[in-house]
């Protein structure tokens, strides 16, 4: 389904090589001052260009089209649309009797009936993220200044050595292939009393945002997996004042699902992106044997690189909605 | 919020100490073979007994009040309810004042104005979780014998020997300690198809539910962070055959959102209770200060024990709401 | 779907003959005062007794088994449950095989497969409205007592001459017959504001809930039919000062779907019973042909007078949502 | 709220004076053959030109630009967006210190802070139907061959005699003043069983989206309140047959919530332009007190004559939910 929120609402759309890729959101609250340079920041860093990420160059300028008057939001639904300029096909013509393994090739087919636009990944590009990210920008908004994010990259292809990741990228773009990665999202200034127990959790929101993005195979919060080996001396935060500041923070900033005014700590585990120049052994439709498969194209050989705005968009969705709700 | 699902929408309600705990489940087709004591064995699972687990006592008998009529479902909503029998009162006087440690107490009272019930967790308290389990098992009938679970703890207090799980629990509690654990839950014979991206895929409804359990602080599928380490090369599953057999499993069963055939496999932290019966020193409302805080009452030592029929109850209500989408 | 809402969501369940009738309503703030009694008066008014309603008698108890405490609401889920007592079976034989005309059992039968409790209409029982009523008064506690409700039957029959109405009641009954009517709903003290177009105006919203109604067959605000009788300059509502006050209201206190402070109007027409006592032909499934069916049982001469509340109720509900979304 | 339905979605946005008006629509079945050509006919019937509607000229192209590949739908969202061409500023100057009788102009002000667009009245503007009509003639597809649509003006300023529609419209036109009218819309060939009770009853999906139409303010289904006028005994629709077939059919092809299998049958009264050329006294911001305003720009002098394909487009998306929900 293409649409997520309660009171912040987003529908996205789009294929990698359609016309566009687009999002509406609504729930804004009007009078926001909001232009489309307020996006630009976060298109950049997601923007194709850097060491070990695709090559494909689009500007990913992005048009409001409703909901903007004078400077300001109206309070009405908020389109905003990315032209797809870069679209060069031909590279994909072998996904539909010899589909990439771990990507939606296969699995599109079936559920549409084969009627899926195969290019790029149609709509299981990440090219979709963009919607997200422009989403996000327009969430932080309404977060205000007070809340404040922090992204970074703490892991490439199980290193945690920072200045080792520009090696292990190249290392694996020189070999063919691809490597994962961890993103840690840590968010300061959300205050206590924000998520909406049993369901709508902060973390429960967060995932769902999170998990929809391509690529991400785990979400973790606080201490995460790491708290699955603790003990409860260990983990527990004791808190220290009347505001609630806790001794550590291996909550991560939620218990019972509520924020409780510590920095909310989220981490996604990224998966090394599925399209990679080597060869590859899998089943082929045409031939009704398993085949050597040769994607061409241009990929990323580190998604993590790239995802690191998208997973703050998400958090700041899911962020934005519950403050609305709270 | 209360409710979840989009074909089979789940509404629970109930607190620790309050009346009773009870779930009302809508779009379960008609037809369906259902009885109390088809939720007998899901229920066992997490009832309260074994070692480790909290000696609080309760028949947790299940009472289906609507929704069936001569033994199979008719197709209107199906309301099953749980009498609390066993509700041992002023052994939680002192939560108001000297808020448990990584526990909602402080952030419910923030939230809700001092209104919450603060008996045994009220709302938060882990009994919640016998709603979503019959809600599981009621799922588990709409997805059919074909689809079946097979879950387990793969980690207690950090080591995967189960022969040591006994001790390592039981050293927890003469600690007056608590340990956290991983569930693992596979699910075979889910077809390929199912998942509706972009934003309800198969990881995002899974971890919706799981999330909301209290406790999970972290959510993998397939190789989850262990991808984020891996290759290309390596993390790619090389499909074998028509039918989308794939050789490996690390995606676990899901690409692109949407299930490929394959064995779905999940993974949820269980944090350690937080309700450990040493000392703590955290902030008191009533003096001012960090003092010391003893938490009677009867807590696990290791939820992670009862926690893996819930993960699977949460598999199952987002993969049968998934089904009924297909 | 048996859930309704956005930011306070309803879910009902309950069958005519089953055990009992209930819901559960999420979002209501805490620290609300909350009492069983506090449902009595509306309920009360939808109770059977008076002349022209049904003969059943059920003492209809509300049963608060959640999200209350110490008198107040906690912010949890309240849960509301009406034991059914008085289910005299045998009353409805033939529904399977002689479906009533008007009525949903031939449709729930083709839809249900022929799993639906047939018995009082199960499901379809106009006894459901119990749950709506009781979640209109915990609604009416949201709006406050500045907002209030003055509802009244303002015709039977298709007369307006409320003298009249309890003959025109005798002379259906004696005819083995029944009448239909119309309810207005006027409530006073909505400010401007509420209200959440495109798609969730206050029509929007109050009509979903209206038409959900057993026998509403047809709702209007303000001037309604009549305004499509009117020219613009008769129909517009002239402003008469900075608060919004208007000369005339044929808008029923709704533009643009939004709340303009004046009184808002509605008006639902509700048929007449289906269930007539006198002889129809009607096909019979068991003969092959049309034959006479005669309804045995206990049935409204005019549904219109048990509905008025329930009426009142549908607006509270949408009024409380649209009050915590403003 | 911008967004409306279950399984098929809709999504819209647009202002009158913005760039564009458009609608995302979710949910459609791969495989359909679908083109702009396809929503033609519909776009046409809704278009300014005729007597008696505004004179603003706007092509109204459709532009698909997601969510089709090579003729047919691909399972993924599908925008369409419509260019603003004619947007004639200058005519709206007075609307913030002058708001128009009847008009969304003064409560949008002060729900949204003074930050609405007031061009054309925004966001409330007529112009976006546009999207309504476009997600309907979308949802037929999704209906199919079999279901039809006959959709006509019963009434024009409380007159059932076509013969005089032009001239009382002429009459009003001179006057300087607008007329209501009644629409009816007649489906064909909706099978027996669509509708989800309690909540998502063909009527109450159908009132939802009818009543988000600006303008309408009366929805009745079968004889709607001229049921209210009946007894049971002339109402009721007896069954002719094993197929559900009725003799006569008061129902409007609805019971309980649910389609019977005969025509459904719906109207909707539109209320009279509240544009109107000739002057008006009404509450002036600017000097404190009741003074003329006269309404300059284009405004339709009998907008029932375009709503009639927006009616029929709302039973359209209302059906079409509801058949993918069957």
């Amino acid at each position: 389904m293409n649409t997520w929120g309660n009171r912040l609402r987003i529908s996205l759309w789009g294929e990698s090589h359609g016309a566009q890729v687009g999002v509406v959101i609504d729930g804004v609250p009007a009078g926001v001052p909001l232009a489309e340079s307020d996006l630009e920041e976060d298109l950049a860093r997601r923007r194709a260009g850097s060491a070990g990420t695709t090559p494909r160059k689009e500007s990913d300028a992005p048009h409001i089209v409703s909901g903007v008057y004078e400077g300001h939001t109206t309070g009405a639904p908020i389109a905003v649309e990315f032209v797809n300029e870069n679209t060069r096909s031909g590279d994909y013509r072998n996904l539909t009797t010899h589909p990439r393994p771990s990507h939606a090739d296969m699995v599109a087919q079936r559920k549409f009936g084969g009627f899926n636009d195969p290019r790029g990944g149609g709509h299981f590009s990440g090219r979709i993220t963009l919607a997200l990210v422009a989403a996000g920008a327009i969430a932080k908004k309404i977060l205000g200044e007070d809340v404040r994010f922090f992204t970074e990259i703490t892991e490439i292809g199980g290193s945690n050595d920072k200045a080792r990741f520009g090696e292990i990228i190249e290392r694996a773009r020189m070999a063919q292939d691809s490597v994962g990665g961890v993103v840690e999202c840590r968010v300061e200034g959300v205050p206590m009393g924000w998520g909406e127990p049993f369901f709508d959790s902060v973390e429960s929101l967060a995932a769902h945002l999170l998990f929809s993005v391509p690529a991400v195979k785990g979400v973790e919060f606080g201490s995460g997996f790491e708290a699955a080996r603790m003990t409860g001396s260990e983990h527990n935060d004791p808190i220290l004042d009347a505001a609630g500041r806790t001794d550590g923070n291996h909550a991560g900033g939620i218990v019972g699902g509520i924020s409780n005014g510590n920095a909310i700590v989220v981490r996604a585990a990224v998966k090394p992106t599925a399209s990679i120049s080597r060869g590859q052994q899998t089943y082929n439709f045409e031939t009704g044997r398993v085949d050597e498969l040769v994607i061409k194209g241009r990929h990323d050989v580190c998604i993590a690189l790239r995802a690191a705005v998208v997973v703050e968009a998400a958090m700041a969705v899911a962020l934005a909605d519950l403050k609305l709700r709270a």
